[in-house]
């Protein structure tokens, strides 16, 4: 059961350059092209005719072909012509909303008609010159939640990236979780400390020194329907933390849109948004090989802990304070799902009328 | 559901020269193997002493030896004998009808007594030094019934082939079907075009321009259970098409036999049968690689489509005009299986009398 | 289901030196690995927090420690602690008696409580210096009785393993089979035959000559729950047999603890024990490498014994005289299947009291 309602990232441009893009995204199979004016559509990714899938097919004269015997589909489900066929009685394929904007596509898998440009979210880093932005894609078989969860408890940092991002001071450092509507903020701020090699790293990219004591922040936003987004950064020590002057820090927006495939598996669009040196490519470069190797220690983990919980389906998990963030993340998505479940007649029971007594 | 009261191809000779063969045919696990005077014998490809597949056993002194404890199976199924075991009382293995015929080895599912030869399908080109024949054997995850409907509506060729034989004129070209009996004929009449690629190396082959227009046929026949064998050709146009005399033409036959192996997958034996240059080895040799690569093409689509129809098991398939040849067939196939069904009484009805009211 | 009050043998001690093992035993996950003072431990592998297996955490300071947010858990089930929380209430995890052994690290999948040190094997072989072992392990997919049949019924050697071990001889002499409580013993005696390439090979590496006529015996012995050990050797004939002089012998035991993961899957210990030349690791070295070949040789035929059984699951199998041991060794499994079995009141009736009539 997934949110229907809302936008998912379901793809990169790049990804429907030069042919379409078959995926399935909340249980629906889509297929994804780029049809006139380069303008990209989505339909169920199912040709009437015989079933073959229209993402095998190609896009002509801004019109998606099937690739088996031609049948010509139309951007709105409907099947537009096919050699030699009268194609009115034909039935209608479901069409999607989609809208190509901040450097990915987006779909809503739900009702076309009840898209809502207004329920994507603003993206300050995208489209803007002054931040730049690199990442990349995982094909990842657990539950998307199970992401959400990883994301929004960053204690994980200690144990899977201990030779980069992880340091025992996350432990040690309680965070703090508030809801805001459709909105979870989990904070942790560590002062006095020393930074662990990729930060390292990063200060001295920017010219700071890199043995001296520093503040560290983790600021990890939760919105829903499934995307992550995570401030984080040093400081050099006492200039403000999270607030100190652009030349005494080094930070940067680590950027998730998860995006659920089946109950067990999703796409996991990762990627960095920074402010520093925007327009270095090198740079960019290096951080998506960066980050990519470091967020791929968490595929093996994800993966093994979705199986092993599948293995073990009467043990319940533990729900700790550092696991408020994914907690209040699952309750908004919960209370999400009930919102969109269709209201249905108590079945299995007798309508009662007053005054009326059923013996 | 199979027809089982067929003769399907098993597999070729040489797929059982050295040792036995295990093939799935229509359900049935079967080993194949050659035993006394080389005549070919099909049994169930199970021991019954400990359930081993008696495939991965040896044929010795003509009879079938287990490879586990050397139990001798005889070719009817009953256990000749084993190290040290008196075998009278050990259960039958089913025993299946078989015959090498056409450069072939057929085997008949169904009960062996009722197997019939006549109901072995006349092949022209077979055994006929006017003729040459070279194919292949593809393992395809699909139902067969998908094979059929791709075979009996070439329109495919346009969009699966379209480097080779696919060209629009085909699309252009209203197919005719006819049924006769157990057996379906579509054909579609080209005139006037220019040949693709593959013909025109067939015209340059046999010594035609391949620059001029042409007239070009199709004609597929669907044989009962699941043949289909396709007479293709190009003539110089106005010389009389199909019916243009040698000299004028290159023809020859698309030889598909599809043998089910499970409800969605199943073994596709294809070739090519020719009339002309039937001593030259070389041209064999050359038309099998070229048709292998253009029939793989279809493998890809077939076990998409498949999954794809198992993914939308509510959705209906269309059945246009140009689908007739495979509607025809599946009707075929339908009323042949019905047919085979065993006649049980009507469960779950009380028995009526006439002039006894049930009250 | 499984005898769970047993000892099987769970890994090899090399295959927890450095970090933790997770290996299903018996159905049941479970995480090995070395605490304080090297003593070996075993846990269910399930975090208790979010589910992570264990095994792909890590030992620090004797403990073991989840890599995913660094819970401790105790070698008793109960969690030791998590930075940053209280963990007394958190819900404990299933320990396993296991101990270290002749070599390798048992485990006694049935509760802790019940484990009783006098069941474990005694195994005249290891830690004796006038012996040397050599083995391997395979993990096989098929049913662990499958594999007991397998060692229990030899007359596979002439089959399976036909240029190595196997001759007909083996077929010919009928085995002995009886039972001494939990424990089966097959025997088979073979005199004056001339020796298969394997024992060739034997006799030369201890300055016999290798042909002459010999005298060969195998005395296959279960031991429940399911460990084979089979005393096999030839002597020049007419010094004994299996009673000759050291000096006219060759004789070893092949060692086959045999560890249930799933009801088709099991890990198969295989090695052997054998007291000549017992310092000679080179010898050791290449025993165990020409036993892997042919033990190898086992694995297709079991596998694809289990999935023809499978496929077939109304045909019963036949029990005949060489399958005695076997069948003997199923018994004892059943019977002590049986007695673990809860005592359960016999559901679907009602409970009857003398005197009173339920009407």
């Amino acid at each position: 059961m997934f949110i229907k309602n809302a936008w998912y990232v379901a793809c990169r441009p790049e990804e429907i350059q030069d042919k379409p893009l078959g995926r399935k995204i909340c249980g629906e199979s889509i297929v994804f092209y780029r049809g006139h004016h380069q303008q990209v559509f989505a339909v169920e990714d199912f040709c009437p005719h015989r079933g073959a899938p229209l993402s095998l097919g190609y896009v002509e004269n801004g019109e998606l072909v099937c690739g088996y015997h031609g049948l010509v589909m139309g951007c709105e489900g409907k099947t537009v012509s096919m050699p030699g066929q009268r194609v009115s009685g034909f039935p209608c394929n479901k069409a999607f909303a989609v809208i190509e904007k901040f450097g990915f596509i987006w779909v809503w898998p739900g009702n076309k008609e009840d898209a809502d440009l207004d329920a994507l979210p603003e993206l300050e880093w995208a489209d803007n010159p002054e931040w730049s932005y690199g990442g990349g894609l995982f094909h990842i078989h657990c539950d998307y939640k199970l992401m959400i969860d990883n994301l929004m408890d960053l204690t994980h940092e200690t144990y899977v990236h201990s030779s980069s991002i992880g340091q025992k001071e996350i432990d040690e450092a309680a965070p703090t979780t508030k809801v805001e509507g459709d909105h979870v903020i989990t904070e942790r701020y560590m002062e006095n400390i020393y930074a662990p090699p990729f930060w390292q790293m990063a200060l001295r990219g920017n010219k700071l020194p890199d043995d001296v004591l520093i503040d560290r922040w983790q600021r990890c936003h939760f919105y829903a329907p499934s995307n992550v987004h995570i401030e984080v950064g040093v400081a050099l020590a006492g200039h403000g933390g999270y607030h100190a002057a652009q030349s005494k820090k080094v930070s940067s927006i680590v950027v998730d849109f998860i995006t659920p495939e089946t109950e067990t598996s999703h796409w996991y669009f990762w990627g960095m948004a920074r402010n520093f040196q925007p327009g270095n490519q090198e740079l960019t470069d290096s951080i998506r090989e960066g980050q990519g190797k470091i967020f791929s220690e968490d595929l093996d983990m994800l993966e093994r802990q979705q199986k092993n919980i599948l293995n073990h389906p009467n043990r319940k998990l533990l729900m700790l304070n550092i696991d408020a963030g994914g907690v209040q993340s699952r309750k908004i998505i919960d209370r999400l799902l009930e919102a969109e479940k269709p209201i249905t007649p108590i079945s299995g029971q007798t309508r009662q009328f007053p005054n009326i007594r059923i013996i």
